[in-house]
């Protein structure tokens, strides 16, 4: 799943511990036909899915994709892993879209987001 | 911290649970200088860490990095955090190159790898 947005880019702030990640590490094949618009769908419908916290994805050009989803517990996960139209899109996945992948699932412990403080304002040049 | 490597890109197969996972997930500033040189030198460090499994890195052109590091255990994820030379470029880091990151630490319950089998011999052409 992608980030489609026009938003400026920023990570995903974390969320008070404990929650869930899932993260899919994978390599795509050449046969990308349909990919984008499954992964546009996926990630309207994992919107719907209560518990969902967010997700976070960056792409190698030619080389490995990660996706990482935000959870609030293992029932949501699970709400998620077995969504019906989910499960098609994970199928076709492995029979046309996907070299390797690698899923994990594990609980936070502990987490933090940093973000940059404005640059302190000098003396007036001039 | 990159995949600087030639070899063919593939996701870190699925160690045996439990084991952990630090995600980070970063925006870089347009400030770079000296951050290649010290991300390959981290590669070099962190395979020193006893109890250290892998790594995997994303980065998207002009957006998101994500890299996913392996570990045994809690007390390997420690030795790394606290590694001296590590503090001192995370400093940096936060000085220099990035504009927000956020870091999940997490223990993994489940995962799996998926490996693309080698496509069927068809009936020989002609």
């Amino acid at each position: 799943m992608s980030a489609h947005s026009s938003e400026p880019v920023a990570p995903v702030e974390a969320p008070e511990p404990p929650y869930y990640v899932a993260v899919f590490t994978v390599v795509r094949t050449p046969s990308q036909d349909g990919y984008g618009e499954t992964d546009a769908r996926m990630e309207e419908l994992v919107k719907g899915i209560p518990g969902y916290l967010g997700m976070d994805h960056a792409q190698t050009p030619g080389g490995l994709g990660i996706t990482v989803g935000y959870f609030r517990d293992a029932d949501a996960l699970t709400a998620w892993r077995t969504h019906a139209e989910h499960r098609e899109a994970q199928e076709r996945g492995r029979a046309e879209w996907y070299e390797s992948y690698t899923l994990h699932v594990a609980k936070v412990e502990r987490s933090h987001t940093f973000v940059r403080p404005p640059a302190p304002q000098g003396p007036t040049a001039g």
